[in-house]
Order: C-alpha cells, then sequence, then structure tokens
C-alpha cells in the first residue's frame, strides 16, 4: 500500500508543523476506508487532534472504519457531545456492530448518548439471532407510498436521502407496512413526474426472511446480482434491508470459517493478529487431540503386523508415501466438493454422479502413480513382489480415499452438519488407517507372512 | 432451492396446455437468475418456445445468465435476427464472456449479427490480458460534462440511463475525456437542478488501471465499500467500469482457485461437474506425482535406521500418529496465514511477529499433546524412556511445523510466488521427512542404539 505510506508521510509533516487548516483540507482528501491504518501509526494524543478537526458527519464515517479496540481507545477520549454526534450520524446497523463490540461500561456510555428512538431500535436489532439476516440488516431504508407520484418519490428521496443507507433501491409499502414492490432508482429517473410509484414498481421482489441464514442472503445477492436485499417479517412487513458490502463481509467471513475448518481449526472471529496465544492454542488443540489419537489407532494396527515388518522391514519404508499419498488424494476430491457444496455448484442429489466421477479420476491417477512407482521399486530393489504390493496398494488406496473424499462432505451435508468439517484433516486420519490396513493385508497374502 | 421446483412444475404444466398468454405472463414473473435452472429440466424444442415467448429486453437479460453451453445451444436455434437483437441489448462485457466461451464458428455468426460499432469495442475489450481490470469491464458507464447542470445530468440520464449498467454512479469526463471525478446520484438527487456538476462531483476518485490485477480490484470494492470502480488508462482517460456483481464473481473465482490450490490441484477455470474426468486427472496428478516422490525420501530416511527398528521394533508404531500430528499442527498455521495474506488481515512485514506467536502457540499445543501422549504410552507400555523420546520429539514436531507453516507463505509472497501452493500438502511432506528425522535421532540418543 503505497499510496497509505505517502498520506501517512505528509500528515505527519501537517501535524508537526502544526497548520492546522492546511490539516484539515488535507484530511478532507483521505478517503475514510484509509484512516484505520493511518490512526494505527499516529500516537493517542494525535489521533484525538486528527479526529477532532474532522467534520461531524466525516468523523461518524471514520469513527464506523476504525477496528474495534481503536473505536474502544476513541470513545475513551471523547466527550459526551462528540458520541452523541457520532451516534447520530452512524447507521443503525453499524451502531449494533459497535455495541456488540465494547465493553459494557463503554456501552453504558454509548447509549446514554443516544436518542431515545434510535436507543429502541438497536434494542431491537440485538435481539436477533446470531448469522441471521436481522443481524447484518439496517434500518435506514427509503420507502415509499403506493399512490405517490414519481414526483412525490423524488421530494421524499430529497428529504430522507442522506438517512437512508442506499437509495439504489426503494421500496413500496402499503399502509400496514406491507412489501408490495421494489423501484430501481433507474426507472424511477426515467419515468414521467407525473407516473404513480405503483404503476412503475416491480412486484416480483427478491427477499429474505429476518430469521433466514446470512450465508443464505450471500447466495442470494450472488445469485440476483443485488446491491440490496429486503428483510421483511413473517407477516411480510418490511422491517430492513441488507446492503452489498455487508453481504461481502459475512461472504469473506464464511470462506474464513471454511478454510478454519478443513484446516482442523475451530472458527474465531477475530482477525489472525488480534487474537491471543492462548485463544489460538485453544482453537486448534481440540481437533489436534482428536486426530492424535486416531492416529494412535493406525500405529495400533502396525503394532499387530510386527512379524510381517520383522520379516520383511522394507515394508516400513513405504508407510509414509502411502499415508502420504491417500491423504493428499482424499484431500482434493474432499476440498473439490466442499467448494462445490458451499458455492451451490454441487447439490447433495449430484452424490452417484460425482462418485462415478471420482471413480474413473482415481482410477486414472491410481494408475499413473502406480507405474511410477512401480519402476522406482525396480531400479531399487528389483523385486517385483515389493513392486506389485506396493502398486496394488496405491491404487486402492487413492480410489478409496477419493470415494470417501466426496462421500464424506456429502452426507454431512444431506444430515444438515457442516461439510467443511468433514474435510482434509478427519479424511486423512481415516485414510492412513485404511491404507496401513490395506497394505499389511495385501503384503502378508503376497509374501505369506 | 423448492422455489425452483415450484417455479418448473408450474411451467411444465403451462407448456403442456399450450395456454401462450397465461405462459407469457408466468414467464414475466420469473427472475432472469432463475432461467438456467428452468432450461436444465426443459427439453430442446420447450427451451426454443419458452425463449421465444420473452420479450426483446427480457430475452437478452435471459441469455446473459445461461451457461456456456446451453448459450451455445440456443444459438444454434435462434434466428440471425433474434441473434442481432441479442446483442443489440447485452452490455459489452457480457458480450465479450460470450464470445471467449464460444467455438470459432458461433463467434463468426455472433460478429456477424453485431454492430460494427459494436463490434469495434468487443475487439478492444478482448485485447486486455487474462485477470486484469480490463478484461471486467464493461464500457456502458454514465458520463457528464463537467459543467452540465444537475437538470442537464438528469436529462442525460433519461436518454442514455437504460443503456448504462449502472447509473449509481456517474462519472465527469473533461473534453479529452480524462476522468475528473465522479457524482454518486444520490447527491445528484438531493441537490439543486440548478447547481453545476463540478461543483456536486466527489474529486478524490477511488479507480483502478486497465492492467491492474483483477483480484487487487475486488481488494478495492470490499475496503472502500464501492458498487462500481472506474478503469482509466495510463493517461487517466475513463475507459470503462467494473460493476459490484463481476467484482463478487472474481472473488468467488479467486477464492476457489486458492481452496484448490491448497488441496494441490492445479485450478481449472471450469465448474467440477463440467470438467471432464480426464481435465480432473491431470489437474491432480502432476503434485500427487511430486509428493509421492518427496514422501519416498521420508521411507528412506526410515530405511537408514533399520537397525533401530530391528531393536526397538515398537518404535514404528509411533511413526503415523508423529507425521499426522505434524501435519495436522503445521496446516492450521499456513491456513490461517494463507487467508491472512490473502484477506490483507497480514501483511509480509509482519513475518517476525506471526513467527512469535505461532512460537508460543505451538509451545502451549506441543506440551498438552506430548502430556496426553506420555500418559498414554505409560498406560501402555509402562516405559519412561519412549515416553520421553515420542513426547519431546512431538513437542519438536509441532513447533517446526507451526515455523514452518507461516515462514513459507509469507516468504512465497514476499517472492512473489503464490502463498497457497506454500500450504498443507507442500508442507506436510517436509514437516513428514523432518518428524521422522527428528523421531529416530532422539531416539538412537535415548536408547544408544
Amino acid at each position: 500500500m503505497e499510496n497509505e505510506e505517502v498520506i501517512l508521510e505528509k500528515l505527519k509533516k501537517l501535524i508537526k508543523t502544526k497548520k492546522i487548516k492546511e490539516l484539515r483540507d488535507f484530511l478532507d482528501s483521505v478517503n475514510e476506508a484509509d484512516f484505520p491504518t493511518i490512526f494505527e501509526n499516529l500516537n493517542q494524543e494525535q489521533i484525538v487532534m486528527v479526529y477532532r478537526l474532522l467534520s461531524k458527519e466525516r468523523a461518524a464515517e471514520v469513527f464506523v472504519e476504525l477496528e474495534s479496540e481503536d473505536q474502544e481507545k476513541l470513545i475513551n477520549c471523547l466527550t459526551d457531545k462528540e458520541i452523541n454526534n457520532v451516534m447520530n450520524e452512524i447507521y443503525m446497523d453499524d451502531a449494533v456492530d459497535l455495541i456488540e463490540e465494547m465493553p459494557s461500561n463503554v456501552v453504558k456510555r454509548i447509549l446514554a448518548n443516544t436518542k431515545p428512538e434510535d436507543r429502541k431500535i438497536i434494542n431491537e436489532l440485538l435481539k436477533y439471532p446470531d448469522d441471521t439476516a436481522g443481524t447484518i440488516m439496517t434500518t435506514e431504508f427509503m420507502d415509499f407510498k403506493e399512490n405517490m407520484t414519481v414526483k412525490d418519490a423524488f421530494e421524499r428521496i430529497k428529504q430522507k436521502g442522506l438517512k437512508s443507507e442506499t437509495i439504489y433501491n426503494c421500496y413500496v409499502l402499503s399502509i400496514d407496512r406491507k412489501l408490495l414492490g421494489v423501484v430501481d432508482i433507474k426507472s424511477l429517473l426515467v419515468a414521467e413526474t407525473d407516473e404513480i410509484v405503483k404503476d412503475i414498481m416491480d412486484t416480483n421482489v427478491i427477499k429474505v426472511q429476518t430469521l433466514q441464514d446470512q450465508e443464505e442472503v450471500t447466495k442470494i445477492f450472488d445469485k440476483y446480482d443485488l446491491v440490496a436485499v429486503p428483510v421483511v417479517d413473517k407477516e411480510n412487513r418490511l422491517v430492513g434491508i441488507v446492503t452489498i458490502d455487508d453481504a461481502i463481509d459475512v461472504l469473506q467471513e464464511e470462506t474464513s470459517e471454511d478454510f478454519k475448518k478443513m484446516a482442523a481449526i475451530n472458527p474465531a472471529k477475530d482477525s489472525y493478529l488480534k487474537t491471543s496465544v492462548f485463544e489460538h492454542a485453544k482453537n486448534r488443540i481440540v481437533w489436534l487431540l482428536v486426530l492424535m489419537i486416531s492416529a494412535m489407532l493406525t500405529g495400533g494396527i502396525i503394532e499387530k503386523f510386527e512379524s510381517a515388518i520383522s520379516a520383511l522391514p522394507v515394508l516400513v519404508a513405504f508407510i509414509p508415501m502411502l499415508m502420504g499419498t491417500g491423504g493428499n488424494s482424499g484431500s482434493q476430491s474432499s476440498t473439490l466438493i466442499i467448494r462445490g457444496l458451499a458455492t451451490d455448484e454441487i447439490s447433495t442429489k449430484d452424490i452417484f454422479k460425482v462418485m462415478w466421477k471420482e471413480f474413473r479420476v482415481a482410477l486414472l491417477v491410481g494408475i499413473v502413480l502406480a507405474f511410477v512407482n512401480a519402476i522406482r521399486v525396480m531400479i531399487q530393489y528389483n523385486d517385483i513382489q515389493i513392486a506389485f504390493t506396493v502398486s496394488a496398494t496405491l491404487i486402492c488406496t487413492v480410489i478409496l480415499a477419493k470415494q470417501l473424499g466426496c462421500i464424506l462432505p456429502i452426507c454431512a451435508k444431506k444430515l444438515k452438519l457442516d461439510p467443511a468439517v468433514m474435510a482434509s484433516p478427519l479424511l486423512t486420519t481415516i485414510v492412513d488407517t485404511v491404507s496401513v490396513l490395506l497394505f499389511f493385508t495385501i503384503s502378508t497374502a503376497v509374501f505369506n507372512l
């Protein structure tokens, strides 16, 4: 981010020389989204000074962009009047996010400086269960009555527009606030001023319910190419909207969670650097323990074949290769399937199609690997029996790993479990055990051990 | 998708009864994004029939939503006039996508039915290198001259608005088409009609260059919460815009690529089900071969310690557990770091911070695992030397795996390589080798083998 470094340098120079007028002008030219990085590189005193030079609206916008710990620090330095200003200017969904992150003494101070009517809305929003549309929606949307003319509509936008998070889509409501239709700003602009809103609205509204899962909401955005989606309650009354920026945040968050689950980590909400060492350890230890204990099973199997190993110690040298290849083959399949399920490319009813495809892929891949392996064994040991045993195990392991790699995630999804948990680590441990068992079973048969 | 099933059932009934009027009304109520699934479930004849009942604009919108193979099938059934209609109605970026996917005989027919001026733009767009802003941008944007009044601006939107992919952001250009500023439709709507566009535009425009990487473009959307970003050439002339829906598609695509690379798969552009068995095998075999051959190294190390194994065969039983735990510990770290790098949560300059954090996490996790393992060994074998050897190896392996798990991806990024390639599979293979080496080195020392 070279850009940010240039901004930072110029800013520090202006702060040093105390040219307030120039500093204010310069701050006006900086994008809100660049402030978190700027604040990270200033001391407390400089932060408060810079913050107080911002205009009322900008101050609130910048505040929303900050990391929660910087917000907390800043709140502790601000006067009640300044907090009041922030709370008046920010959108309701941001206010809720803020309150959820702050310690209780700070929350008290924030709520004391919020208008009673806003406080009511915030409390309403805080009630929705985690990860639902209700928690990510905002209550500031543009609504029209069905009998308004286009001219009336423009008048309303002029009055209320700056207080709405988006005016790209406006919602037409009945008297009891039921959602009748949506008007895109484009169709409003190309309409004649005396047309009635009801006549230009689109009644096929794509909408979500307050309790719908946030991941489903992001899928709707992606599928229908929306910039905002209305959120209705059970009686089809409009209670809020979700905007695309929040949907993207959810999408990124859910993807990060999938990555973590697939690497055997319990997902944490905080970013990597913000999470404490203890928290990191806690999120990782459970799966590591489970997988370690499962891996002992594989060890137990090897012990059972101790006599075979004593008779032919060279067999042991192939175990890492067989386990590794099995694990890698399996995680290739499981990753593709889990990602396919997450993006709706694959659905649970495709299970047999997928299994058949994976079987053929595994056969092809397995044969190539077995062939290369056989050549290597012949060169190194010149023993056709070993070559056969290892290559046969390899093919069986690859097929088995790839079948499990597609069956486990799809079944998990079918059982309404999270497919991502069925990924590499768990799969690898199962495949390890089975591959070792296969190897020694084939070996004892071939060599009559 | 229960919704789609309901739609499909109703549609099939209407097709059967041949109630054209009702069918047409019903089709009007279906969202464009639902048509791909509908067409998948109709035969060729029904598809063409349904398609021809759509209005001109809708037909083009529906066409754009289809999978490329369905587009190809449909084009083969359409008359030249119908193709001409599609090409007149769709946005330029969609036209380019279409042409890139079609076989050359279809491309010829499409271009023959495109207006000469559009053909020129398409050819321009086709020239941008893969994965750059130029390939995902559209050339249909709303532009204003700096001296226009707000009233003029609205007039222009009325005339040209429906031909622009978005009017949420409008761009103010100088006479030589240099980008001077951006006007959000909101500020246009709250402005007085006699104000000059120049006075209400925002001159701090967040923009990208035609040759900028598409992944960077998506990061800009995410950071600045935009719905469209202007694309300029080297002389700051506006040549196109990228809209949020295309940015999300890129984001999803790049994430899927990361998932695949982290599972040792060469990324393919097509979806899982559309990719052929042979193609799947090809994308997976290279890494599997590389990793198999590397795993043979680990086998080689085990062979070197054959005398140690003969003296104390029980040692072999711990190999899968050590390898597995090492691999899992390492991929936990590498996954967190790779994802952190992808979302800009972590930057390469954080390397020492990250290493120190991972070291402490590894120490904590390693001690817990070693403790559990020691108890288990004491119960099963009642041999303190074995318990000590295995537990010591475990702690060293976890620390080493987690250090490599953070160093490798960050170094890859620093060297401008893809961090995702440094993930689990490659890492696991390295950790496997080292853990086995460590284990036997410690064992021979402890037991004087």
